[in-house]
């Protein structure tokens, strides 16, 4: 049988089944974007490859899928940082016409190609890091045209720099200055999902559901009107506190619930029901200085599938690597080595509705892996600040870095 | 006036001061090897530089210099960590042959070329973040021919990488398996301290005091040794529990103290006195999972300079990062923007006794530098897990990424 690309010599990570799905001194192959052939060391001795490449011992995996970020905004937040290392509290902040508003006002301000170009470092060190797949939010705009912006910009960073781009409206963020909140949730949804749809800008809808931001009831709303335009919905949910949007989420066949530090038991259920992923980002975790984990131990137990991710934002997670964010689910979380790595893999292409697609080393699937300089799986999530990563395979072509 | 290059059109943290003395809109030159002018824009119209560089308004700042590494050592334990994450005890798995000892075995059986070729791409990855200047602590042999081998491949790489390494001598790192703590204790001050100082193969000597390792009369008849033959002297000190023994080294005048999360008063004092610089080490703090602050507050008020480092080691801190140290320096100890930038460079040439040559950009000091694409210095603290490093520039020499 003729393929393009056979690697042998090589160690897979397929996350096939539950855990890893290792094989050891396996081989691997492609044709036409997808993989045509997994299996042990000489199991491929049929194939008649265009190209044969040794992989010296290393072990691939498929390339990583961070499901929630915030990767395109204009502006630069280190100054409140800054100040806020200085005493200055969040309100004077505020007050001084910082936090999200200033996000929301250099994104306004800001051509599509100035936008890109802040945003454009930002998705080469994903890349950089084995991301083949990466969700981006809109959320920075709060009006029809900065959102398509945003949503824009998104999409074309993600085919200038080969990497696939899965982008979600959430013109539902927080309430635009000046605006009553009921009023502009009416304008997301009768004006705004309506638009994005009808343009194909995004595959789901999101809101930020908070005692600070949206109401169930106006995610209900949200959802409904997704859901009427056929989009996909998902949701922040119980990160301050414990609204029971999750719950609401899973009702509404939500794709995934992310933050949820403040689930309950009620929440984890619906979820378990549903099939909804919980969405863990230890990032924003760490940089608030957050002390309420996830109900992590409930989670495992109701069998709710557990996704990793940046959330790479402004405000609360300046992150841009996703292997830390592995780390941190480790160390922060106490996720397992084989969660952190599934969260990256199979279970945050679950969370994009990309379950049978990719996520996993499987005949079929996509041929988007990632190569790694590595003794073992563990060494992703052990080490700090490290990054192993030998070249990316995108829909099989080689990506080196 | 003759110089070998002259930047124009940048930004400097000159570090002269008490904070990062910034130039805005400035200009550097320097020639063999020095920095010959620091000062504003079209200062240096004198100057007749062989090479004209425009910055692009691009920010240099003096190399980044971790005063504190393990980073030579053979072996691997991401095995271990993947155990912890699994409900292995700390016990079980020292009773397995893993903690240090693993890293003692696998270190002592490496040859020079193994242990370099395991320990490179650590250091490349420092490198890559704008460190110049590099601590590698010995620690990992516990014999006189082992010791000496971690310190001929720190040397080695440093030549090899670009990178000046400044090499320390921690035999007493930890009481090697199977023998008597005071038996060793005589061997390192008798044997291996004469010969390692005959041998000019480190500047410093180092000891890990505590509980679970060395005492403070041992440390003392260390630091009395190492005086002997000339050699500075540092602790790591009140990592676990106040032991004393930052205020017995810097009595000893030690150049720094290290970890101190349970430092007392006694102890800033002395230091402060002494002159001690302050070693703080956020990244084992984090990945120990830690809740004991060092007294920061306490440390600020008594004037004690402040260093941060990696601590850079396969047990307690796998972290390659100097640019994540500092975040974590910020996040998880409050520090300043100022006092983590600081911390890797004024006062890191301070722990490692090279005040007057590294550290600052003044005119005389080595023209070590590290040159970044940000908008203000506030963008190297804030950010986690991205590197806007340009290039580095190494004694005059430009050694771009
Ligand atoms: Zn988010
Ligand atoms: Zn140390």
């Amino acid at each position: 049988m003729h393929c393009d690309t056979l690697w042998t010599n090589v160690h897979l990570m397929t996350l096939q089944g539950d855990g890893l799905g290792v094989i050891a001194d396996a081989e691997l192959a492609c044709l036409d974007g997808r993989i045509v052939h997994v299996g042990a060391a000489g199991s491929g001795a049929h194939l008649q490859p265009a190209t044969r490449i040794d992989g010296e011992g290393r072990w691939i995996s498929p390339g990583l899928i961070d499901c929630h970020t915030h990767l395109v905004y204009a502006g630069n937040r280190a100054n409140e940082f800054e100040q806020r290392l200085q005493g200055v509290s969040y309100a004077d902040i505020a007050r001084a016409g910082g936090g999200i508003v200033s996000t929301v006002r250099a994104t306004r301000a800001a051509s599509h190609e100035e936008l890109a170009r802040q945003s454009r470092p930002r998705l080469l060190a994903m890349r950089a890091e084995g991301i083949t797949t990466l969700e981006i939010k809109s959320g920075y705009g709060l009006t029809l045209d900065d959102e398509r912006k945003q949503l824009q910009v998104a999409r074309q960073l993600g085919m200038e720099c080969s990497v696939h781009v899965v982008p979600t409206f959430l013109g539902a963020h927080a309430v635009p200055p000046g605006r009553d909140a009921q009023e502009y949730i009416d304008e997301v949804c009768k004006l705004m999902i309506p638009a994005i749809a009808a343009e194909g800008l995004a595959e789901a809808v999101d809101i930020f559901c908070e005692n600070i931001a949206f109401s169930t009831v106006q995610a209900a709303q949200v959802f409904d009107a997704a859901r009427a335009h056929g989009l996909a919905v998902k949701i922040h949910a119980e990160q301050l506190s414990n609204q029971h949007g999750a719950e609401l989420a899973a009702r509404h066949g939500a794709l995934s619930a992310d933050h949820i530090e403040h689930l309950d038991a009620a929440g984890i259920a619906a979820m378990a029901a549903a099939g909804t992923v919980a969405v863990l980002l230890p990032g924003a975790f760490y940089f608030t200085r957050d002390t309420t984990l996830p109900p992590i131990p409930a989670l495992r137990a109701a069998g709710v599938p557990l996704a990793l991710a940046t959330d790479s934002n402004p405000g609360t997670s300046p992150l841009t690597s996703p292997l830390l964010a592995m780390n941190m689910g480790a160390t922060l979380f106490r996720l397992t080595v084989d969660e952190c790595i599934a969260g990256f893999t199979r279970n945050a292409a679950r969370a994009l509705g990309r379950a049978g697609r990719i996520g996993q080393l499987a005949v079929g699937m996509d041929a988007d892996l990632a190569i790694w300089d590595i003794d073992a799986p563990a060494d992703l999530v052990y080490r700090i600040g490290f990054n192993p990563l030998h070249a990316r395979v995108v829909r099989g072509q080689l990506d080196p870095l």
